[in-house]
């Protein structure tokens, strides 16, 4: 019997400073993770996906928990993140999702005609992405006794859509924007879908263990300008969020690009706003508001920089964060493959020690 | 004999609408450019590209100048802007620049130590770089008696460096990032060295007969947050400003990703401040200062959608402009290869008309 969205957290999870911060709580100190923790920068992920193509992996609820909690094995982080990627629901909406080692995610049947969207399939989270729940179920029994939540995630609307109408990354997105643009009725309905699927992904993501989820909107800010983002994106996005925050669910609304109209972004939902590196963090977040979590902003690239320019760097952020309640500490995007390990041990105690003295 | 830099445009030229905006000046009409005018997009354009490599076109001022012109023949475009790319001029200083089809650039041999930087040659634009000032000296010769300018350009530094040290177009900008963080001091020589080799292959453009220039700083905000900007890149920026406005040169200061700190990249210089779509254009004319002219900022994609749905959009940017002088309309980044070229022309017919009424 899984337990229903609504639940807050009890037990050690209950002080959690990565919970509290999402509730604008103070917290013992500054919780730190950060996005693709579990990731190529770290040997033992390589090993464990040596001939293993990521379609195998998140198939796998056992391998998919084995990556999750590599780097909490390593470093002191607030939270795991599972392992999976944003694409695994278009495939259960029957697009043929590939991830080719190196050139990044390819569908090979994108959307083009309002028919290939009434065609889009909305099967349960449950049915399509059960390897994945079943693999937050693994984590949170391991991480619940050390007082760790898991963050489950999903990709926003805009995002999802942009892949599956161009069929993989694009520089100009101008195939998801002449859809936009030439059908908003077709666009309305495709988002509306996407809703659906990942509202239900998200909320699943939480029966399975999760304690809060992140909804990344990582191509919004670069692909569109504020007027089309208000009028094709934020509509969905809030939608989105209101679902979480109707299940009771602490929400992270992430984007990147979007330091010209971040209030925009903001004001879709979302208990803590993820920001990039692009302005300060103080800049960011006293346009989201203060009373509102926020979670950032180290540019992926400091970790490679030498331990006194990286200390700084970090020391930055936090003085930004001014020692406010609902700082998360985290990069401005994921980490990048060149990460050393042992910058991110640093990084880490880093800001715990500077945050608890 | 070429004319001195400083010499200001006489006879017809000088009721260009596109130099007196430049200068804020009132003109008779909006001036629209476009940036990558001269494209893909054109079938005349693949007709004369078919078989020659980037490298072969460029290697000749003949061609170069005919591609130029394509458009003007078209359209009844305010400037023309020279057919070339921004990274010839680090083949000149030692880099093996290749332009592939559809993968686009990539240097063999790209900077990784201090030492490769030392070895960058420094040679005059007249010796490396001949032909696309003799092509500028065949356009001018053909549109002056029009009344229409030539435009010159030239990557800014970073954007240089980001391709000399990637290797190529780049995701993370991780290898840039690293050099700037570690070695400083690598970082000063390298952006120096860059400004020296800009400046006076602008200045070549403007003695070859180029009316002004536009700086590409393409990357510059796509890589980096504000305090990196400031430091790594303002400095060199203001310096190849400085040397072109000594000069008496028309410049424009373009750049994207930048929308979050827009105040900072105005403040390197440039008699205009070129903007991407990430913002309406009152947004970023108010933060760079209406004394300034700007130019933008219709988002490229506009350009691919029916034409209720594009002059809406063209419309838009111009009453955003509010018929100040000092607005030249242009699309926020290079015109997309999918572009139907009548979209061009109505677009430009639809300025000129809405402008002149």
């Amino acid at each position: 019997m899984p337990r229903p969205a609504a639940q807050p957290e009890e037990g050690r999870l209950a002080s959690s400073p990565f919970l509290l911060a999402l509730r604008m709580r103070k917290a013992a100190r500054t919780p730190v993770w950060l996005m693709r923790q579990a990731g190529r920068y770290l040997p033992e992920y390589q090993e464990l996906r040596r001939g293993r193509s990521m379609l195998d992996v998140i198939a796998s609820a056992e391998l998919s928990a084995r990556l999750t909690l590599q780097p909490l094995d390593r470093f002191d982080l607030d939270a795991a993140v599972i392992f999976s990627d944003i694409l695994p629901p278009l495939r259960g909406m029957g697009l043929d999702v590939r991830f080719d080692e190196g050139s990044g995610p390819s569908i090979s049947n994108p959307i083009s005609t309002t028919r290939d969207i009434d065609m889009l399939a909305v099967p349960p989270a449950e049915e399509r992405l059960g390897s994945t729940l079943e693999a937050i179920r693994l984590v949170r029994a391991e991480l619940q006794p050390r007082g760790i939540p898991v963050i489950g995630f999903a990709g926003a609307p805009f995002t999802l859509a942009s892949y599956a109408i161009e069929g993989g990354g694009s520089k100009s997105y101008a195939k998801t924007k002449l859809l936009m643009y030439r059908e908003p009725a077709a666009w309305e309905r495709l988002m509306t879908r996407l809703v659906t699927v990942q509202a239900d992904y998200l909320l699943a993501q939480v029966r399975a263990g999760a304690s809060a989820v992140q909804v990344f909107d990582s191509w919004a800010g670069v692909a569109l300008g504020r007027a089309d983002y208000r009028r094709y994106v934020l509509p969905y996005n809030a939608r989105l969020f209101a679902a979480l925050s109707a299940g009771g669910v602490p929400a992270i609304n992430f984007s990147t690009g979007t330091a010209g109209y971040i209030e925009d972004v903001a004001e879709a939902g979302g208990d803590a706003v993820g920001v990039d590196w692009r302005l300060p963090l103080d800049d960011y977040w006293r346009r989201i508001g203060f009373q509102r979590a926020v979670q950032g902003n180290l540019d992926p690239a400091a970790l490679l920089a030498p331990w006194p320019e990286l200390s700084s760097r970090a020391d930055a952020v936090m003085d930004q964060a001014g020692g406010r309640p609902g700082h998360i500490f985290n990069l401005g995007h994921g980490i990048l493959p060149e990460t050393p390990p042992d910058s991110v041990k640093r990084l880490v105690e880093h800001v715990h020690e500077r945050s608890s003295q």
